[in-house]
């Protein structure tokens, strides 16, 4: 891999702050410099110590970087890469993290004509958000997408994938508009549909609030962290791969209509067999090393 | 509470056995006789020994016992008091362990009439099921309903409520139908969409099988834990509470097709401010205990 020397991160919530603490800690020879629009998130980074340096300014904070990441909603990717533009060197390789590609990709070449940009989206997160969430151990074993533009340089895509791999990530390459109907299955979906059942339960006149926390153990306490989730970060996905998410609702739609009736009609054995072909995924989501195996997600009992 | 001497379990899965490991652990003095219908269950429910004696016959495992716990999936209650009616004693104490209660109760009062019967729900489990999968600290701290019927005598009543306080439960009553509407909303409605999309991830042509399980950790793998629950046990949970079930899909339904909407029509301030409002409700299940603090449920990274 291309030897990193300066790494600048634009954007010091979970996702950045994280990056900064993982570079500190596995790679303790690259200089990291992190940026944010916030002046109260600027702050918090230099009390939290994981950047080299912190800069007020966008476009100072890229002036020695060999890898810029934007880890910025993803709503807000067009102008950051705008704010940072004076200040980029000519062979700077300019990544992010954003949930959804293709438009992100667009927004990116746009903004920053003449510049090599390497878009990835490090599948990893929590519920909480903030410089304060971070952890350097957040990309260990999960996986990272990279999603070269037609015609990049193997070097610029190596830098990235080396790059993640150092943080202890998985890489895998594949084209933007796969990824973003990937992505709108295995976590856009299922944040909407968490997002909606929470706001469901929570507006329902049958069941109080109180009830609907006081009993959440029944399966419904699950639901609410991923709808703890960013809310700005979110909204700004389901805009973004809207095409995506509106096709896998389609999908989701159908398959609830079936057992929507299956119920109605009193057809167990319909739901049985379905229930029974749900719980195989279960199983190799935990094989394959991508849930913990413990009961419960391990929570205290 | 009136004083248990014997208390005998039928069904020894992981909510029967758990109740016999729990009674074990805190309430040494009482006997636990284990009926299960399964030759192998009775078998490794011996081996495991959680249980003072594991009966063969139904009607002779229920011959000494003040209380009487039926751990069966709601679709076989009925069975199961028909199988134990000859043994009971005519002053012992009938209860389960069922996920709905309108059915339960009714099928109960039909096959033991004359008996006292007082239905309960535990409101708790894991995705995991058999006699291996019980532990003794499962109800602690989670909430126990008691569904009396009308005309219930006190001191049955309390017996139950004392029963699973001893467990470590917190005991709350209240009628069968408004349990069946808060669990509808927050278990059997959350265990139906998890199902759903489980199955729709694996059906998805557009994304291999391998791709939704590396890519998991987004959000689906979420999904996949309850979704992994026993489908018999779900299957009858869905049949006996249908009506309640029916009623929160179609709230759920409504508001699914409005943030569907919204992402149509790029209305990103509605959305933003939906995410927004849920997220308070997932602190207030960590505020009042019923979920840990620990990011991403406390799973190592």
């Amino acid at each position: 891999m291309m030897a990193l020397a300066h790494v600048t991160i634009v954007g010091l919530g979970l996702i950045g702050s994280s990056i900064a603490r993982a570079v500190q800690e596995r790679l303790p020879d690259v200089t990291v410099t992190g940026h944010d629009a916030s002046s109260e998130v600027r702050a918090a980074a230099r009390t939290l110590g994981f950047c080299d340096v912190v800069a007020d300014d966008p476009a100072a904070a890229v002036a020695k970087a060999d890898l810029v990441i934007l880890a910025v909603p993803v709503g807000r990717m067009a102008d950051a890469a705008v704010a940072i533009a004076p200040g980029l060197r000519a062979d700077a390789i300019i990544s992010d993290v954003g949930s959804s590609k293709r438009g992100v990709a667009d927004a990116l070449g746009q903004a920053l004509p003449g510049h090599l940009v390497i878009p990835a989206h490090p599948v990893a997160g929590t519920e909480n958000s903030g410089p304060a969430a971070g952890f350097a151990t957040l990309f260990e074993g999960r996986w990272c997408i990279v999603t070269p533009p037609a015609g990049a340089p193997d070097e610029g895509v190596a830098a990235v994938t080396g790059f993640w791999q150092a943080l202890g990530a998985k890489v895998e390459t594949m084209d933007a508009a796969h990824h973003d109907m990937v992505l709108a299955m295995t976590s856009h979906l299922p944040h909407l549909i968490a997002y909606t059942i929470v706001g469901t339960a929570s507006e329902f006149e049958e069941v109080t609030e109180s009830e609907v926390i006081k009993y959440s153990a029944g399966g419904f306490r699950d639901f609410t962290r991923i709808a703890a989730s960013d809310p700005v970060m979110w909204r700004d996905v389901f805009l973004a791969n809207r095409d995506a998410v509106l096709e896998t609702l389609q999908r989701f739609n159908e398959d609830l209509t079936v057992l929507q009736q299956a119920i109605r009609r009193g057809d167990g054995a319909k739901l049985e067999d379905w229930f029974t072909r749900t719980r195989a995924i279960r199983r190799s989501i935990i094989e394959q090393g991508q849930d913990d195996a413990a009961p419960d997600f391990g929570r205290k009992h």
